[in-house]
């Protein structure tokens, strides 16, 4: 039985999980969760994941949530397919690989999200963007960025010269927020700029950021 | 050579780190990190870890940072001895304890870290702990809690009933505000209540434990 991945093909979390999935080789199908209509806070949805987010993976009797935890399953399981985007056969490169999924996880995504969430989604909520907090994210990203800078001037991806799930799991926030003026903080960071031209241009991803139409 | 930690034994992502030292049966120096005149700003320490934090562990020539990267580092390299945190035989369970790892890092610790820290870090700082933020917190965290209460009904710990990274990477905040009112958040679920007396009295991490004195 293939894959089922509930969610929706423009939420960020999502489509985390596609992009592995497709990077991966392998078949899903996409289940629609209709987040308007607050499906996901409904107790068949509730079920499945009890913090009521999408995605939700489901695998025979298994049922996954979290898109970190959905992609490493993937990656693990499909190691013979696709991209190898742990590197298990080497400690080494397999705990940078961990690491710069941790940096992405703690440093990266709680500055980032907000950000996002204020340009794109307050307005569908009938709300204003708060400036305040958009530019103190702003600003915290950067910091981040400057790391990412000094690193990617010495490695072609975070973990190495090697594409990995590190760099996947920073895909789908940093294409929304490069839809906005504050584009500049990656731009203006050459070493970073040219990562994200790389991996944004991956053909798994290209067919994922299709449905990415929060705007 | 022993691996290399660098913290300070009152600090929770370094307690983090040498619980999981501990349960691994890993030897280990830990070497001193003077927080208080920001011996981590320093550039001989941001060599290590361009974000400026503890802990650090080296070992030979890997250096690594981000606490659960060198717990999930050291539970996979000495895999033959200590308590088998990341269950990696058996993917199906090694799936359940990435979940459970992942909502430790994307719920948990997003609503306690901020408790821990006005009431236990901005005193130090000469600061008065902001009770708005304390009680936006909690009531963030209660909910977590009856997710958590709900599934420690059915397997005894997190990701079945087996102990795992999972749950190790509970013990740092969760020691802290337990000395705390908010300990309450824990006392009033009879599940979640038997779980966190069965694991922080743990020997690993009663160990630990004897140098957090953040009080």
């Amino acid at each position: 039985m293939a894959l089922k991945l509930y969610g929706i093909a423009m939420s960020t979390c999502t489509t985390r999980a596609m992009t592995c999935l497709y990077e991966k080789e392998v078949e899903f199908e996409l289940v629609p969760v209709d987040l308007y209509t607050a499906e996901h806070k409904q107790p068949p949805f509730l079920a499945k994941n009890p913090f009521g987010q999408v995605p939700v993976l489901e695998d025979d009797d298994l049922t996954l949530f979290e898109s970190r935890a959905i992609t490493r399953y993937v990656s693990q399981k499909y190691k013979e397919t696709g991209v190898d985007l742990l590197r298990q056969e080497n400690i080494k490169e397999a705990a940078l690989v961990n690491l710069w999924i941790e940096v992405e996880s703690q440093q990266y995504d709680p500055a980032i999200s907000p950000i996002v969430y204020q340009i794109f989604v307050s307005p569908i909520q009938g709300q204003t963007p708060d400036q305040t907090v958009i530019e103190a994210n702003a600003e915290k990203l950067g910091k981040v960025l400057d790391v990412y800078e000094a690193r990617l001037s010495t490695t072609k991806y975070l973990a190495g010269d090697f594409y990995s799930l590190a760099d996947l799991h920073h895909l789908p926030y940093t294409y929304y927020m490069m839809k906005t003026e504050w584009a500049s903080l990656i731009n203006s960071r050459p070493h970073v700029k040219a990562w994200w031209e790389d991996i944004s241009s991956r053909a798994a991803f290209v067919k994922v950021a299709e449905g990415m139409t929060l705007n």
